[in-house]
């Protein structure tokens, strides 16, 4: 049986490119299983997701004949596996509750992927609540002097184990600018504000002094500007005036699990576009 | 300039409709504009809206030309001016928030309709605080024995006034087999509870009652089945130990209000088709 | 009958506050109906809130037999007429959504309220979709040459009308230091963002020019230090890549009426006391 | 240094009640922490919860002197130590998403409890992803047959373990009269529906064939009137014509999860109170 593909693609909007793409599928012999597009009008861009059951042609074929259309509009194209697990490392701190939530998850069969490692700047004892199973653990620590290593370290560790996406699960550790190059577009981390506001540290302490009334967690893509990149998703939920910081830090938590869960799930689905400094999200 | 086109359609699902309807659009010059698709794996149907701008292609042309294809796949297809805004007739009854709360948005440029009559069983005097400018108003009271000359009353409007929806805003009133049959698919009403929890009179006193922790409201198409028809939108919120029931029927108005609103905007931008009992909506 | 009282008060946290304060009430033949009280412990400092229903007890009598009892603990404190309507200044400038949610819920009775008048820096062509009714409207344009002008008459307006309560229900511009002291306390503003982000002008512009997932709207009262003024009330509403700025602005305009609304009624309820920068607000 | 307890108490409403509840604790060197009230005017009936510190007063003679007072008012009340974790026993079936979300967050100290067994109708493997720890582990399969015989092993084990509440933590089996009775008000079930909708089994699918828009949980006190008990919490989430009844059961679990420990919560801080077939829920 053949596998369902999806095809994902962004380019400069210009009239007739859903028929193209759509009538090269159907001559192939695909079935369009799902299909989104954005034609995006402010900036004249065009952002498409296919999943289709490719029937008798083979990815590579598809691959291989698509890449002139691909060309003539100048596209930003991929073509994948849909069911295939996304190969994933994890990096964590102290706090685990992101990461518990992203493992059991897996488990249960809900995020496709495969997590070939975890990396943490504390010892394994520090997420001792967390079932890491056969997952190798790394304990990477990091001081001001060892930054630069430790981060060479990541990068190797990326590298030996094909990490596709790696994600921030509370790591609470800032991204040298190259690191953050680096991982561009594949490192998803979770910011626990709603961001713009109360960026930095210790935002839920900044929201309780400020008075608010919610508070809110937001999934992006890591870039060189801190708390700046591609925002993937955002939640937020109402508190009130007899919420101390630590119970803002629990109620936080809950949605913290959720907005990163749901923006891995959006990526390893490849549901997620880059449009500038903002996403496209094909949520289904 | 030409006028921007909505095409909305539903059939059987077969390998390269997407690619035919598209291709079709763009060799008559067509521009899309925003285009969605659901292939319902389910029940094996299609579902189709483009927005496109038709070029130099007149709506007449590009409707004649449609048919065969349309024919081919046995569509249930319809082409509109997206910004013609559509003829409705609001009904309501002694509570007027949700009447109130569409003729503001018409006002200011929000929703795209042009109300061509309100129509109440109780006289003017009832909904006193509803600013409804040069609409007609007509009072048509209704009792059990008055009800089948009033619903003809009622068909009649409809009809001289070219209506092509109807908008039970907190009517209150149970439309008869015949009539829910008559406006099929052009009537939307709002329940003021989350369906299909509370059906029948007095939902809010029934939650109150039963002593849920959220209320809601649901937009649905009317049907003979009362309550029962394809759901287009639903909103809830949260309520506490301390609310009575006037309280849920103060924080009640708020959802039916905008749940209606989001509804009748969603039916005029063509953005909902049905699918059996229940409804595909294309949100943008 | 006598008429329900509210008696709210904040002032340090000592052990009997609670058992002094509702003998006080028993003692006098005050039944309670609804109480709230919040001992911030970050702080040390208690506020409370009673509705009581004060027998035979004239407010006069239960003022100043309360006032040495309310000396020994160095209370802020106000007994207040619960169901006695309070006198509002609408301040509003061309967008009138706020102004027209704000009117409709007084003229059905959900909100405790006497519109006293309307000012507006723009003519009253401007909102002529809002029905106005007798309020009296007046026409204060303003530019910065104007501005001091300008602003003494509102304070004449809202002296001459003994109003209680200022709204800014988008009013668009931004108050003197003078002008914010003035009414300190006593003057609620929209803020059409999810504060702390995206302050200034045009909130719904740079939400989309950041890719935020979300946007919101808070009610705060005005202070000097512009939009840092006490939060009341905040809400947020989810929001996807094809929305525009200006689909942003109609789906803010939801959010901004409803907070708006809900902070208004929470003040005429008495029941957000001011705790520093932040409120604490008695939501029954 | 002496422990905070909690007072919860209900009774019919008079004047003066809470005078002399909080006078009582004031005489005795008690400081309030954190107080509630709630006067149900439409049932005439009274509710309180006040966590305070007793200062040098010791529990017992709290316990012994205050007897007289609530005897005079008919309360229903009970005297707790706020921070002694309560003794749970959590039941199970197949799907475990529930169990592992309330471990973790006892784990990390979010729910002030002790689990003292998981009891099953599947064996262990059925939950391999559960970390389990050394909470006992008991397999009670259950037929038509053995059903009484199962439900008394149960009832022996809640007496063994001292079993203070009882979590149907999706335990999947609908407990006979006898055993909802025997653990009446102290036997929470979680239902994956929005109750009153979709009753019964598969609720998801109920949910995706009636077309709905929403999809929800209720946790609620177990009553031998299958799910008609008093509901302690409820959350609901928006779904689109795309969700498979899959992916409701995906989203559900997150809704599940999340409903059912904030009650847990609620439940083991003494924060809800039975008001014949609803909740007052205490939320702080």
């Amino acid at each position: 049986m053949t596998q369902p593909l999806v095809l994902t693609l962004s380019c400069t909007d210009r009239p007739g490119i859903t028929a193209r793409v759509t009538t090269f599928l159907f001559e192939r012999g695909g079935n369009i299983l799902e299909a989104q597009q954005f034609n995006d009008r402010a900036s004249d861009a065009f952002f498409m997701r296919v999943e289709f059951d490719p029937g008798d042609t083979s990815r590579e074929t598809i691959r291989a004949e698509f890449a002139p259309l691909a060309d003539e509009y100048s596209m930003d194209w991929k073509l994948a596996l849909r069911d295939r697990p996304r190969r994933v490392l994890i990096m964590v701190s102290k706090f685990d509750h992101c990461l518990a939530d992203l493992l059991y998850r897996w488990r249960i069969g809900e995020l496709p992927m495969e997590p070939v490692a975890i990396v943490s700047n504390h010892p394994r004892e520090a997420i001792e609540h967390t079932h890491l199973g056969d997952i190798p653990f790394l304990h990477l620590p990091i001081t001001r002097e060892t930054k630069a290593q430790q981060e060479a370290q990541v990068r190797t560790i990326a590298e030996d184990t094909d990490a596709e996406l790696i994600v921030l699960a509370r790591y609470m550790q800032i991204l040298s600018d190259e690191q953050a190059a680096h991982f561009a577009g594949r490192c998803i981390n979770i910011h626990h504000s709603f961001l713009p506001g109360f960026k930095g540290a210790k935002p839920y302490h900044q929201a309780y002094e400020r008075g608010v009334k919610m508070i809110g967690a937001s999934a992006h893509y890591v870039t060189a500007d801190l708390d700046e990149g591609p925002i993937i998703h955002q939640d937020a939920e109402s508190i009130g005036h007899a919420d101390t910081p630590d119970e803002l830090v629990r109620k936080g938590r809950d949605i913290e699990s959720r907005v990163l869960a749901e923006a891995v799930r959006l990526h390893l689905e490849e549901r997620v576009l880059l449009n500038g400094q903002r996403t496209v999200v094909f949520s289904g």
